[in-house]
């Protein structure tokens, strides 16, 4: 794997940001009936073109002809046990792109099943916050210190250098990108390791930061890397979440003001964001 | 059927903004799971009640009390199997005026199915965009040229000009109204065919700009013709996004005011649409 | 029953909004999907955690390690036949309090089913408009003079004075606390029974204004008695949404602010709100 600098990033996160406007990718998401609004909303305020399903075979009729797709965790139905499957398989089959929210793992016998099934057609990103990437990669009994998920209902109680182990071997196993969000989110591809900083402790008081940001990272698939894309959408958050939280009185002002940010903010803006970049051994 | 004059629409459609704030007519909705909220927040704001519905039973329950009913095709679940036909059929029978939003016309095979019945047991109002306009007149084999649709998702491809044939066809076959939402909307009986200006692009950059538009044609069929109800709603969202557009930094703040306009314009300020009307032959 | 003051009432109103800030606790639900968003945005408001489930199990392993839980009875689904008495034994049982919200009562066989078994795993608030209370009592077949209920779809046709001697038969069935929604909240536990004035009519042009106040009851009841949380619950609002109509120019502006203001309150400004109490015989 080819190390990337700080300066390669910031032009690949511009140019994506750019080029997703230009292009209106089709991506359409599974993903939880809480936050589906704001998920949709964020895709198009950078510039996608949403459309969410439950049944499998309109999961599949669609993800033949997307760009890319994103499959979130949160509250199964009973029908997520033959969509999820199918999508994942026709989406491995199409070698088409797609991002994962783990949300919720470690509730319930179904997520769990299908969360290991993935191991098998793995996804190009995986997007959660620090507790549920260690449970991800103890589910999927990945080496990396086999540290004890702090996973509370939907909550970390990890801090982002606690998954850092996991979320390298993650990345490794699927040959994709793993984003840890927190106060400064975590990306990887095993290799190498971005931290981009900013945004906003407000993220945590309105539900959906964490989903709508798996979402954008589906977006971005279309048309980068799964290291970049997941870049650009951190980047894109943490940018957006700093200039609303300056605008705002409280959750409910911020949430606007922050979708307003995601559709204004052009790539070289999205680019100005805090990034840095480690290397794994 | 008789034609009829912008000033007489102007009238009627300020009429039907006043008498829905004045009789609060109950309006239940089968609609998706992604722009559920924005349904019942605009039915609310123009002065309606909202009650959102998914069991067959229940379905067949509040239709007997309604005063009108909206069904979206977006999200389908296995149990729309039962439910839409049953209360397709509910409403038929006790003559209960409905709107339709075919939504997703083109992915899976159970919204064929259901699109399909529908032919027997028609809707009032049916509300899309060109592409789904075009598919729907296609899939019910109604004669209007054939042309194919562009439906990309839930995106369309055609322009409104392109559905003039398939609206005029669908509400020939339906003995209702036909809206196509675009940059002037176009709302037709069959005979008289109107053109709503105004709106804003920001519109699509919203989730559920036209699913609750859908739901609006509904609350307004509570008290008047098809045509007439579509017009009101079209108009309505004309001028609220208009006047939103105005005011809003992007498509979070244009979301919140336009909400902020659908409660306040008064019957008068709605008949400020610039609205024309040609007929057909 | 003890009898409590004003003054005791407003103290401990203060201390609860000031320790949910303080102890964010795990507060699932089962909730509608029209207003899940903005139940889950409520509760992180307030300083609670939120997490919605539908499935049996899940419900069931949530269920164990929360503090408090919130079901409300909007759209159901057909999984709710299963899910809903499994999780309400599984409460019971473990003596963790929860919240009801019965609205769509008098809509479907399953909604009527499902309340009717709560009878003998009771809740610990029920929170409805007036008609909502006056419905379940009847369903209970509870003596409080029979009276007819008057529900609408989801609206209510009754007075709050209607539904007190509903709101104190329920409350003595359960041993718990009833809340009923109106231009002054009714809250009483069988024998203390609280006024919460205040307000704004415009809660009633927002959907979920109801359903996630049943939510943030239920966020409240994981530090304090039923009737003080159900009370903490109504100031809350009370004050909030008082606050926001100050901002608002209409149901839009007002929710966002009213969110901001959910976030912002300090316990001792919740204590402002207008209270009395008056003892039942």
């Amino acid at each position: 794997m080819q190390k990337i600098s700080v300066e390669e990033l910031k032009g690949a996160v511009a140019r994506s940001v750019d080029e997703v406007r230009a292009t209106t990718p089709l991506v359409p998401s599974i993903t939880n009936m809480v936050t589906v609004n704001f998920v949709a909303n964020a895709q198009l305020a950078v510039g996608g073109s949403a459309a969410m399903i439950y049944l499998p075979d309109e999961a599949e009729s669609i993800a033949a002809v997307c760009n890319s797709f994103y499959i979130n965790m949160g509250t199964l139905f009973p029908v997520y046990a033959e969509t999820l499957p199918r999508v994942a398989r026709a989406l491995n089959r199409a070698h088409k792109p797609w991002a994962l929210d783990p949300v919720g793992i470690g509730i319930g016998s179904l997520r769990a099943n299908l969360l290991l099934d993935f191991k098998h057609t793995p996804p190009s990103i995986i997007r959660g916050n620090a507790s549920e990437i260690i449970a991800l990669a103890a589910l999927w009994e990945l080496d990396c210190g086999n540290r004890k998920s702090g996973v509370r209902g939907v909550d970390s109680t990890d801090s982002v250098a606690d998954a850092r182990a996991a979320a390298v071997a993650l990345a490794r196993a699927t040959g994709g990108a793993v984003a840890v969000s927190g106060p400064s989110d975590l990306i990887t591809d095993g290799f190498n390791t971005v931290f981009s900083d900013g945004g906003s402790p407000m993220c945590c008081s309105v539900t959906g930061a964490g989903c709508s940001l798996g979402g954008v990272c589906a977006t971005y698939l279309s048309v980068a890397s799964p290291l970049i894309a997941a870049v650009t959408a951190c980047a894109m958050y943490n940018e957006a979440s700093e200039r609303a939280f300056k605008n705002s009185k409280g959750p409910g002002s911020f949430q606007v003001d922050f979708i307003d940010n995601l559709y204004n903010l052009k790539g070289s803006e999205v680019a100005m964001n805090s990034l840095r970049v480690e290397y794994e051994d």
